[in-house]
């Protein structure tokens, strides 16, 4: 497959898609939990080792947002990353010195049937350390268009 | 019902929380989307006219910080605000301006049947604008620590 951008039309059931890498440190960790997540077992190392984690753990929303920048750079969807929800989940706690990518599967392409200009694609992105532990599954629809027609088709 | 903290056993279906308020700002949205989320619909007011949007819009991964924040400063569980998952949902774009609070709702509330000191909690947490607008809908299945039996129990 080339490098995109993608419309709706170029995505398939079962296609694959690797993000690049993202060093997930301390000083990141902590800098963001301190902004959106301001708790012991996020902010403090110290202070974790008292808390449900035992040690200081990335905030899931922090995964959340690494993920989001690796799809942004490396997912090239004609019109933008564009998702309109779906499920998340942190199966294992991040710490610090993870170096994360994104692996993507596409589950579900669905042409929209009120608004031909688009539909909606399915796709897992988990996202993954370099051991394979998987700090972050999301499981999104996307809001992806329609390959436009060309301008000088049929003449 | 008190101030907290709550452990499981303060925890019952039905039962709502308010928190706080917290204004999304421009200079907040373009700032954490310039760091995470970098589509021009996010960080740029002018290209953002072109656009699926056709105006600027916080990323949706701003409103979960944004909604995590307001939730550890105004809901005192026991041992932290802790998530394993969910489901999340975007219902309509949010504009830099909007004044945000959670309004959470208590889904389900289940002991660990393996973990004795603990359980699990489905709780429902909107997103909500001033004027009613839904920014976002978390279903998360939170860890929440059941209340320690006092030590001098049965003496």
């Amino acid at each position: 497959m080339d490098d995109g951008p993608y419309y709706l039309d170029d995505l398939s059931v079962g296609q694959r898609f690797t993000t690049g890498e993202y060093v997930l440190d301390a000083d990141g960790a902590v800098a963001f939990a301190s902004q959106w997540d301001p708790q012991p077992f996020h902010t403090d190392k110290e202070a974790a080792a008292g808390t449900f984690f035992g040690e200081l753990v990335a905030s899931g929303w922090y995964t959340a947002a690494i993920t989001m920048r690796l799809l942004v750079e490396g997912l090239p969807i004609a019109g933008g990353v564009i998702g309109a929800g779906g499920e998340i989940a942190w199966p294992t706690p991040t710490r610090p010195g993870a170096v994360l990518h994104v692996e993507a599967e596409v589950l579900e392409v669905r042409p929209s049937r009120s608004r031909p200009d688009r539909g909606m694609a399915v796709v897992r992105f988990e996202t993954v350390d370099r051991d394979g532990a998987v700090a972050q599954v999301f499981t999104a629809t996307m809001v992806v268009p329609r390959r436009p027609a060309p301008e000088d088709a049929g003449t």
